[in-house]
């Protein structure tokens, strides 16, 4: 058998490897036969000399057949999955699902608990009063058939590679490696057992990629892993500048999401929400981008969007009192108030620095283990671009614990500039891959 | 205190470490404080990056401080240490310290074993019945006192560091970066105790690095980490392309050497030698290089260095009539003929397969363990250049073991090409860099 390390120099001298021993390597590593030194020397290699596409594929198969894969076949239809490679104040999973569900493609969706400045899916859905994230199986099933929409828990064991992976190069300074982040989303998705994919890749200030060539980049490298494991696989590429929305933190987002979904709600909410519901439409029903797009914004004006909603709320147990009057969601009690100090125009509106300042509220989870304030967050007075005028109010801080108030808000003030011209407004979608 | 991963980061990402960071980073590996996967990772960002001379320097003497560090204060004089990167019948040692202790320039010499095709200089004169290599530091500066040279086994726990990361970049795929390898020598040789050293490095098909931009890239590399240390410090580029001489093996090479102290001896052995001592007086006298070559081709000559060898042997317990009568030194019995397929030249002669067929006879070690066979070996019959007929004698090759010799005749098969046009002579001493 070839040595490892003749592998490693393979790939260090700038070799595409073979489809096998990249099976083998993948197979080796999450059994303990690759020692984490090896497997590391590896993955720096990798950052300096990348991974073909054909490379890429087998690595992020191997990756998903190290453990579970989830079996939706016993849901009729297509399902489509939408995965988001993160942001602040991202809530459009709980708008974009029940408006998709509501024009007759399944979402069958697991979530998993956010590790970051904020919450994930499942911590925003969890802050409503009785919201069972946790289904069995025979129950989700029942739940997509009465509803249309499910969103619970991960069960079971999915890619422990990428776990095995993720916490390797988070150590060994290859976390930053776009094959590499492409094989570890791509790998999460192909185990969680959709049809189809709609990849929603953020770019700017709070994206994990910042610049628009790499967001790109990431983009097309993971449209060509699904589509080269046999999933068809598209990805939008959508402004992450500034938050999504006005609402940063776990209840305030829930509450923004209901808004939307009855009708108000931010206006880039609507343009985002609608553009990926139209995308997963497209998708699901082999109909154009455009049809899906008019489809879904029916769903949202009918209010048949909410409805579907309402109902995946009621049927999980939540607290349907909540949906109907969202006010009733608990936000934390304790406020501070961040003013503007001149006249002029938002210019910047840092999203990855206001998403630490929700953390730093209690938003978010400093350790898997951590409990999250679910009404801690901030809620946005103003959005890039608009004029405001010295002592007027840019942000609302909330949070349970009051010596956390003094730190964030000094932290929010290096968030945003204002400057004497109003800055060009954002595009908000800024390109599709499929 | 900085993550390390910041650090991998940092060197990943181009830019130069501190002194300060590259010294904590080699004691934490030294003492088991940054784990394997971390260095691994940073060695692989190394081989990318490269590092600046005096990031490199400040590795190397943190190597050299992570053990014992030799004391030849004791002994008067500048000592000047020569080091070989490696070479096929490279016997250079055996003749150049007995030149240059008969010049007047002491020789405090340790030695270790080899690991590879051949023996190191200390399994060679182990080949001498009685040597020993063991001598207690008081005997050991006595016989320098005595005999102006001593070569004894290594003492102490050198260079630990250096023992760590050569495993760990053995099985990574990081042996061949210049500036690791270059600090993987220097800090044995500022370790080592000397006053000025000077390097030989080889290049050609028997070299480590076999084209000669990489040797010189190594040699400077090298010259810069000991001038940087305080060390003074000059580099020998010599020819591997062919074996040096006609023996390689470890008793044929004493065999040829003391051939060589006689007055005898391959010419191209005497060329190196004197060069290489002629450099080692250079520093060791403050003389210019052409006088040193001068002095010490008198004392080869004179039969002076001759007499140092003999007077050491003696002193460290070897049976004087073998140098003596060198033809008494215990040649293998078995033994076997290459001859040449057709008329021609000797157009190439790969001095690494030489090598490797050397080892096929017992000649070398396979693990650190295995034991040597002192008599194998190859004695060839020809030189690069010389011209050869079919039939005639190439080389005649010895082993104590009947089932080695037909493997290893016919890996020797391969050693050689046979032309219609004499080459061009080769450059024995192809640079000096200091």
């Amino acid at each position: 058998m070839e040595r490892f390390a003749d592998i490693i120099v393979k790939k260090k001298e700038g070799l595409a490897l073979e489809e096998e021993e990249i099976r083998a390597m993948i197979q080796d590593y999450a059994t303990g036969k690759i020692p984490d030194y090896q497997m590391s020397a590896m993955l720096m290699a990798i950052c300096f000399q990348g991974m073909t596409d054909r490379e890429l594929t087998a690595m992020t198969m191997a990756m998903r057949d190290s453990g579970d894969v989830v079996d939706l076949s016993r849901i009729p239809g297509i399902k489509v999955d939408k995965h988001s490679t993160g942001g602040v104040g991202d809530k459009a999973t709980l708008i974009v699902g029940p408006m998709v569900a509501a024009c007759g493609v399944p979402v069958a969706k697991m979530s998993g608990r956010g590790l970051g400045f904020t919450g994930g899916t499942r911590d925003k859905l969890e802050s409503i009063p009785g919201f069972r994230m946790e289904l069995s199986g025979g129950e989700f099933f029942q739940a997509i058939q009465k509803n249309g929409i499910s969103i619970i828990g991960q069960t079971g064991n999915l890619v422990p590679a990428d776990k095995l992976l993720y916490a390797l190069r988070d150590v060994t300074g290859t976390v930053d490696s776009i094959p590499l982040i492409a094989a570890s989303v791509m790998s999460k998705k192909l185990a969680a057992g959709s049809d189809k994919i709609l990849l929603d890749v953020t770019t700017g200030s709070g994206a994990f990629i910042k610049e628009l060539s790499g967001s790109r980049e990431l983009a097309r490298r993971m449209v060509a892993i699904g589509n080269g494991a046999g999933r068809e696989t598209a990805a939008m590429i959508t402004s992450m500048e500034e938050p999504l929305g006005l609402a940063v933190g776990n209840c305030l987002e829930v509450k923004e999401a209901i808004e939307t979904l009855q009708g108000g709600g931010p206006e880039d909410v609507k343009v985002v929400c609608t553009a990926l519901a139209g995308m997963m439409l497209s998708l699901g029903k082999d109909i154009s981008y455009e049809e899906g797009k008019e489809q879904a914004q029916k769903a949202l004006e009918s209010g048949a969007a909410y409805d579907r909603f309402h109902a995946m709320v009621e049927t999980q147990g939540g607290d349907t009192a909540c949906i109907e009057n969202p006010e009733r969601l608990a936000i934390a009690e304790i406020s501070g108030e961040l003013r503007a100090e001149e006249d002029g125009y938002i210019t910047t509106m840092d999203a990855e620095k206001i998403g630490m300042a929700a953390g730093l509220l209690g938003a978010g989870r400093e350790t898997k283990d951590s409990e999250i304030d679910a009404g801690a967050g901030i809620l946005m007075k103003k959005k890039l671009g608009e004029p405001v005028r010295a002592g007027e109010s840019i942000a609302v801080l909330y949070t349970s614990e009051p010596e956390r108030l003094d730190g964030a808000l000094s932290h929010m003030k290096t968030c945003y500039t204002v400057g004497r011209r109003k800055p060009e407004p954002l595009k908000l979608v800024v390109d599709i891959i499929r």
